[in-house]
């Protein structure tokens, strides 16, 4: 395989340092790897649609116009990727890595999620149609060893 | 139009009744409609893969087991549906309505959400996929209405 | 071919009665044929989005919510036709009707166009992707006559 | 997204300078973006078919031969963009516009219209299924550089 | 498999009686095959393009609004088909019947030709992309049997 | 789901009587489901092509001649079940069934496997990516009765 | 479109110069075009299939493994094409070609045909579905000069 | 086809030395070919799930977790291989080979299998659908060579 570049696309919470940790391992393994992911920076995720485009009276506009700006970009790059992987953190909704998990199942594309034990009934079903569950960034790095080079951790 | 008739799944929470009230509103309004449903028996949902396949000492198998059977439905029916109703209650995390609607997305299915006010900002991107947002069961009935029928409220 | 019904999708101008020229032409001609269309009444195409799911204070979004429910008919029953008509009259922008039939291009699935001569020009790509160019509701007609039951007119 | 190069197809008027602004915005930003459109000499792809493959007598098959050749390399283009500007300006019935943006919306492909506001209206359907619509091309420069870069304008 | 019409298009050739003989046999068995087949009066499918749709003074476009007319039919009822057959008679070109046999093949639907051995080395390339190689009209009616029914010859 | 029947394919061992108590047990509980199989009778299945298409002189192409007939049959029925049902037995290679569970897989349709827990190591990347492992037909049933009727058993 | 390759297919014909014509016509123009072909060694494509996997008997199945052979190369380039090109010449069946045609149509890919006038009228429907009909090899390159410079002939 | 890299997937059998056979041949024939495979160290394609996401108590689940990772690379790879292989060794079920034959048939994608002529008949349907079958590593490279390259043996 030698030349192949492996797209991930990391879905989910922006509120921990799990990304950077799946960078680090990556760079570490020197693994063939081009990371993405949606913008990280809630407030600018949350803005982006009125600043480029013009304010909005009503939140409800406000947050559509971001959504559909950040949709390019989520929506390539998960088409895009040979996995994804989803992260739900130990808070909030996080509906929109549900909804990309969802998403990346549609197409066909393999994702793993990365979520504490806690959340394991809750998301039984997306763990479900999922290629693996892992429990730290570690994990998915290790994976990814595998994946591509064949070595066990 | 004559003879068309259209399948409208209705997926996510299991706690309310929204989706009798929809099915009272079809009937009202003598609809052309099949509406279908994952198993809304949070029980048997739960229970099921190890019902029918035997029993997992661990909870995440026994969970894992029902969400794959559960699958086959589910998948089934948003595959075939024309338009997916998801709903978002109060409660729970609800992370299979928003993994439904990412599914839906995908295959370029029309989905309308329905959820109270409170969960906009969360529901951010779900929504921005969405082409309606409602509020109760009512406005998904008269949207019905209006796509089958041609009539307003 | 007993017993195949036709789909056929009329889209385009709704001020003139070509829809119902079509329709008088293929119940004479006896012809298994369901005509369906988008919601032809202009105000209620422009409302049916705030009279349903709330109002809104700018026009933009008014349209928008309108929009995005009548795409959800529009879209199902194009993806359904076995052939669109896509009319274009002597007035209006109807960018709506070059839309359907981009769309329907994109599909792989065979559209007529029927409009005057006068607009050959400015129609020539949108001609160019098309089964073929009629000027009178009547062809639109024979030409399922033709196809469905292989008689000449 | 180390090496990701983003294509963009500026579809529609060929009267104004838009696409030149476009393009030079996205050097000045020094964006990894391969920018494409229709041959834009309005003559060219007027004559292009018969120049090429031969005079026609009636004009509808001059337009039509054009029609056929340009559609090889627009329908190319778009299928390889990752995202489609459509340009509808304040003249011409610019048909080709609204059918490409169609045809975008088919494949599920995103794409931002730019226009000015008084074509809202007629525009709503067409806009209703766009990521975003702008009023200038400087937007599509900040949307361009939010979704690549992740910065805010 | 109660219930289960199979939909069989008959394509090629149409100066002999082959598409009688399967007719007549697929009723003697009483198979649930409904059997569709391009228009077969040549002169009206050579000119049903100008009869409906106007005069060309060219034989080149007489042609083409014919064939474009055709396509129409001929198209949808091969992507409806379960099983396309496709003759080759031993005079003409017949280039229609291999043009249908690789529409066919890119869809991944299965066909079978039906040609005398004089064709075999001329044919070689459609036969290899095809189900089965017939000699005789009887062999696609036993073929149908056997893959419906069950039943041996 | 009134009115909703569910296509469900039995591929796999033809030595046992699995597919009849798959069968009866359908019909005790009244399912909307239509079963449908590969040709059972191992003899006409093998000899099919050859009884139908005229004598091979190499056994090889007596073989290829069959598995090309029922590939007709076995492709058509796979493509339009809703649920797969692969059945390994306790003797012979069964690579059909593999090949079938692959094909399904592919296409994103569901299936559960069949087999005794003998099997269970070498068919680990046939079961992981089925929705289910039944042992034993009746687990099979249960599962279409949860599925369709949402009863436990 | 700077850096854009454009991947050529040149099917049909194997007797005449004429892909030899067009090569020097993209290399004299300087175009970024790949051109790709079958094997246009007649009696190589004959025999490859028995050079390598063993003699037949049968010339049937000497053929057979030839076709199979060459098919996985000319699927997979007119896969691979941005457009093909379809050469009938003045002699021999060519069913090679029009089935060529007919998958790339059913892909949806552009191609262009290139053959004498007496050809017409037996191949108007492969010319109906075409972009372009072309009399002379030079015009295919003048057509790849416009499609991907914008430059008239 | 200058440049043009042909992706080759190696499935099936571990114990023998047929990969490097094949790779020895690539490299010899200096063919464009990127060869790629399962990972073939078979207690690490045992293992590998639980030595990276965590022990499991059933056997089942520890071959579970091992099978969704491996699929992880194997679909991937298959799905981007412009060609398969598939090796059936002497010994063993091999039920993942015809797997994957039959997931790369469903993906409309070539495949050659290579097998002693002992598991002809076991292998009739596998074989049916693949492009060709294939005595010894040899074949595959010479046909790699003839595909390629056009050259003969």
């Amino acid at each position: 395989m030698s030349g192949r570049v492996w797209n991930v696309y990391l879905s989910g919470e922006i509120h921990s340092d799990w990304r950077e940790k799946i960078s680090q391992g990556v760079a570490a393994a020197d693994l063939p790897v081009v990371l993405s992911s949606p913008v990280t920076v809630h407030k600018d995720s949350d803005d982006c649609g009125v600043a480029i485009f013009g304010r909005e009276k009503e939140t409800f506009w406000h947050d559509h116009k971001a959504a559909k700006l950040n949709g390019i970009r989520t929506r390539t790059l998960i088409e895009e990727a040979d996995l994804v992987v989803v992260r739900f953190g130990e808070k909030y909704k996080q509906w929109n890595a549900a909804f990309d998990a969802g998403y990346a199942a549609a197409l066909g594309k393999p994702y793993i999620t990365l979520h504490p034990e806690e959340h394991d009934h809750a998301l039984k079903e997306v763990d479900g149609a999922a290629s693996a569950v892992a429990r730290a960034p570690n994990q998915v790095v290790q994976a990814l060893v595998y994946i591509i080079q064949g070595k066990m951790p």
